[in-house]
């Protein structure tokens, strides 16, 4: 079955209908294995591609953004990770085949421009953090299970596009806004992405009996790591940074 | 034949003598349906993507670069747009199939490095700026006329690279020179060239049977507005920027 | 069962063992070609990507940056441009197929981060410079043999990918970490790499029969130019650059 599969993302003789399905199957497929309808699954998926879109446009809009600005840095923030993932894998791009994200992105970095005034309270911006951390686990780790299944690099490649996947959207909008990036300061942002994608592929490799309990696992430690981070501020400890040279 | 062209496009077991007839016939679709002789079209296009290269060098030029970053930022604001639709939609980058892209880009960069002094007038820079707004205006639409023939994400995948090849090389210049991108300030660039797809993928929709007039309407239109833009120095208005927070 | 997997990643027509083959082949073409053994050869190009990777990280590391930065900057600087080229040629990314560059890539990164203190000794320093310059000498050489095998954009994208490759993942690594990049200071780097490529591409198409020694002719030039500049401090001179406008 794996053989299979992989037959058809990979050649391009098939019909479209058939990659689509494809790799919708694919997409949720931590989720179907698991036994949760789809519907709940994609749901899921919107509302944190929601999250991701919103907070990448909040992240810029402080700075005075016109609507067409907010709109692609938004859809970039939301979509930029797993873009630069199905380059490198050379995979169709997911959006590609499947504009519901797209659309949701759209519609997610619209409302953010025009609700800016709700969101510069504190509660609801945060509601937004936590939503975004959310979506980083899901989608970190939705990614390293998707180059798994390629076969594509293992046992590296995978737990290095589960963090691309997560992080390089808000790279490509901070470097296009001329904000520093999350590279250069002391947020844990990406170290939680990090380790929950390295105990999935670890798992995955023990125990690939138990694919669907493994991702769970993992997403709700990546986000109970950042939910820990973004409640009690926490930051990189000091003897894991550089020293900066005085000069 | 439509059906068959794609075929060709989209499968990857013909030899490459067949992508480089069918590429080309492609790129120049929307001139050849309308009846006007590739040459023409041709050297439109390469004036065009002249304009692209040489803006890029005299956006930089005022800082002090040296010959070859003037190339390489030069063909990258000519090439770079074009060369991300193409690595997102899978098809081999334009500028691999037809080298004169590269050769008019690498001439024109030289040619404003050298000529640099004169581009300091006002009049001849302008004129460089309205060649500039008829490239970004031929290229999008050209590009959605593209990603349409696809079949790749329609209907928004279409609008989104139409935008992305028009301003995407401007936006990795401004990024590895450490300029603003065009996303943080005022300038109407972008916008125009959004609306223009939009109503060339709306136009396709609805009149499919009239591409060739349909594209030079929308061409028409973006370079317009674009003209506008340049000629009364128009901005984004006020209400649709959001308030920059004092703190 | 290696075999098999890029059996269907890879399959563009051609059965996967000439394809594993070919890229291997073609890797250390260079190389094997001149009669010096494979391990020789892959500990010589270990060597070069570490040196990428260590001045990656030492570059950026006077700043104040936390370990996970460290790698993925290391990783980045030495896997980037390479990643670029192959992603632009469409053929599966380099180190998805020999994952030995990642792991050079990021145990050199660590050490780096942990021996910083040592590489702020002058000498040090100095000899990571010089292992640096020769692997961007022998990677954009192998880059532009690669390019030319393929028969893609001759004879210009050898020579752009050439450079592309040397320089690409210094380039992503000071955007993100907001350093101004290579093309904006007047640092001997890429002059270097440029003028190399363009001779071993002209050596190729004029003498065929004598690529190795064409390789090995052009890696040392572009080695013995960049160790020069390092040596003599050397800059791009005057003439080669555009006046500052004061205003």
């Amino acid at each position: 079955m794996q053989a299979n599969r992989l037959d058809h993302i990979t050649s391009f003789e098939i019909t479209p209908a058939e990659i689509v399905n494809n790799r919708i199957v694919q997409i949720t497929l931590s989720n179907n294995s698991n036994g949760v309808p789809v519907d709940i699954a994609t749901a899921v998926q919107m509302l944190a591609i929601m999250a991701f879109a919103m907070t990448g446009v909040i992240a810029v809009s402080s700075r005075g953004i016109d609507l067409f600005s907010a709109c692609v840095l938004g859809t970039i923030t939301a979509l930029g990770g797993g873009t630069i993932r199905d380059v490198i894998l050379g995979v169709p791009v997911f959006w590609s085949i499947d504009l519901n994200y797209v659309w949701a992105s759209l519609a997610a970095a619209l409302l953010a421009f025009i609700g800016k005034p709700l969101f510069d309270r504190q509660h609801l911006f945060r509601l937004m953090l936590y939503l975004d951390g959310f979506g980083a686990a899901l989608f970190a780790v939705q990614a390293s299970n998707k180059v798994w299944d390629l076969g594509f690099g293992i046992p590296v490649a995978p737990v290095m596009l589960g963090v691309v996947t997560a992080i390089g959207g808000g790279l490509i909008r901070d470097v296009l806004s001329g904000h520093p990036t999350l590279l250069m300061n002391r947020d844990l942002y990406a170290i939680p992405v990090l380790l929950g994608c390295l105990l999935y592929v670890l798992l995955v490799a023990l125990i690939p009996e138990h694919r669907a309990v493994s991702a769970i696992v993992c997403i709700s430690l990546i986000f109970g790591f950042r939910s820990a981070v973004i409640h009690w501020n926490l930051s990189v400890p000091h003897w894991l940074i550089t020293k900066p040279k005085n000069d």
